[in-house]
């Protein structure tokens, strides 16, 4: 199969906080930006295999930034890396203020999806082809972030995460 | 302030998979899962804290299983320890299937809420007194996560998460 | 058939009051809760019956309590009666005050259910055997009813209704 | 305050059966038309008392024919009869078929709602004037069950329900 | 096939306008109003057709007045005029102030359908015949939207508009 | 005011088209593509403006292109012209085939936003200033396009309306 660019499965998902999304304080439940994301991420693995895809994982997130109603919301997915069958889609979330417009960096996420035909069965998928410096890095460290989850899993032991077990030892 | 045991922060959600919160293969969306954990587990939070609680953070979340439309799933959530001003808590997701009711585990995650005041400014929490031999195993277990998730988050070295290192050396 | 117990039916459905729910004082609508009494009610009979299940009928129902927005609204439902193919289903509405935590009865009400096949045709259900005091109470009225639910929808002459009439004579 | 006649409440919402509000049968959830019936009913309240209205109490309510998604339902409501404060609103439901176009009565329902001021406060609303055969039956049988709903909340004892208890006696 | 009259088709579907459908100045937002009416019109043309009708398009919509959450807000249509296959349906939108109930107009607006089969090829639909004088104005009046239509979509030349043409000329 | 480009209000939304928006057909309700269309504009003239801006107008839109359950569907809106107070936002939108993923126009619209304060009183936007050749066509276009929105409503007479006209003499 023919790489694809991580530009080739963009995908940008911008809109409102509605006050039926928000907690007492009236910020974005992070239950529904969880979802949020989840849809745009499915959306640019599809674009990257052209499958149905399923979610398979979502990485730790952080909510370090609350998201007020009435703020817009930019939601940006690309694929980071592809595996045989499965692929990692990293997720940047923006926020615009509603009163002056300036943009600020609201949270990231790591999701992983799998692509599958009509039966549910696991499906190939073309591999990814980073460009710029952050694709490559981004790309550089899906391995890791593989080998963590498999560990995490009891999929693999801990000593054999060699990239992993690095981090631990310097 | 006087301790609490889980029980009296658990949560029980248990409501059907509507065909609206399906992708193309009939079955729930991840990121709908998602954010009915969230739900579950900020009001187990609030239950404990008794204070508005706002997710801080959402650990590794597989996805092993996958819940049809027409299921009738269970969301069960409970605080497993409590930190300063913030909460660590425990989702376990069952679901029925819709023709035999039988009951299987759908999912596991954990989420980590911060209880804060009419302000938003964070509060102290009591402490979590786990009773049942599960309980007490998530509750050394998220010790280690807490590591884990400073480490990840850039706000602790590796070498200083002790229990966590353990892990990697053994 | 063998028969089940109310706690083989017993449905939990916690969740939040968001705003997109509330009258203009910022109350629950009683739709709404109406609405989640039904789902709540139908998995209970779900559960019970292993079928599906569809709403034959409500009865009276009093709203004496507000619920306001950001409550936490507990719905428990379980089976209190099982006739030939329909079940009469009790539940209790419990709601948690924001601020202090402080849980109240909220509400009270009673579903009946009849289980039906893949084509609608109503199906048997195993009998209910009540074991609490509680129970027991719910399922002899159970029987008082149904006997005014038929003479009401003129299925049954009032002067039939043995058990019913009794309370208009003593 | 000057009488109102029904005419001037009645209120009609026509609306499709989406997928989204379907059992797994692909019929309307009784719950999902209480919920519909209770805002109709509602929007009838506060156009006799021109006030915020809350829902007091629903009748006893039959489901006695399946609505399919797809079908076209009119929910139309008007007041049946003011009492001080409160007002009985009479809900008739049609659905159109989705293929003939033929129209047939798909439910009936009672609903009570009080008046209230901005505080929640109860407050006086005009009486009410039938004028049709059908408004004068509905205004008369009000009575009968306002009695009947006071001696099951156990606010009236049933022999001091004089018209109700003549149903019995006969 | 036998002509019908506006009031066959004429839908009204009531309702209130809820927080999450408001903008920041608590208002309901125009692309709900625009989904509200295509709702109602949309049922107008299935009740004038019989069949399965789908939007071709919609007139240029003016929004003079702001609808503030909580009001009740009436979107009337009917059949303004039937062509081969396609259907003219006017709608008519009034709202009701929360505090003294008073009607006003809302708005106005002109949508085109087609009816179609269940392969989604367009089918023959009855003629219309308006009966009061508003709605032979409307029926003229539609004549020449069509042709206006036909001119903005590169359909039909300018100068063919003949009765458009007209109004230029003058 | 500084003038602005059209690419500082460019605002992409793209989302699966869910089964809870679909008609009979399984295609996408007009009227939800018309409200999409609306929140992706709005934001565009947001972002123009750095205002609440609301809904003034939508120019008559054609719905050429069906669009089924589980397609990717991307609006994409920027201002295309600015006038003292208001805003026109030209939308396109792409859908891509759920199977084989190949893109296609699905639609056009235009809107116009009216910029406002808190009060809801009209206010100044910058001017736009159009790059591309495109941007510069969308530019020259709008103006004739007020002109006959002006015509419409009866607040300019045909024959004042000189670029317009022009197109009906030639």
């Amino acid at each position: 199969m023919q790489a694809k660019k991580p530009s080739e499965s963009r995908t940008i998902m911008t809109d409102m906080v509605l006050p039926s999304e928000t907690n007492p304080l009236n910020n974005l439940f992070g239950g529904e930006l969880l979802a949020r994301m989840d849809r745009a991420a499915s959306i640019a693995a599809r674009r990257h295999s052209r499958r149905i895809t399923v979610t398979a994982s979502v990485n730790h997130v952080a909510f370090n930034q609350s998201v007020p109603v009435g703020s817009v919301l930019t939601v940006e997915a690309a694929v980071s890396r592809a595996f045989t069958t499965s692929m990692e889609v990293y997720i940047d979330v923006w926020m615009e203020d509603r009163y002056n417009g300036k943009r600020s960096k609201a949270n990231e996420a790591i999701y992983t999806f799998v692509a599958v035909d009509e039966t549910g069965k696991p499906t190939e998928v073309p591999p990814l082809e980073p460009e710029s410096a952050l694709e490559k890095e981004r790309f550089d460290a899906a391995l890791r972030r593989k080998q963590l989850s498999l560990v995490l899993a009891g999929k693999m032991k801990p000593k054999e995460a060699t990239e992993l077990r690095a981090l631990f030892m310097e």
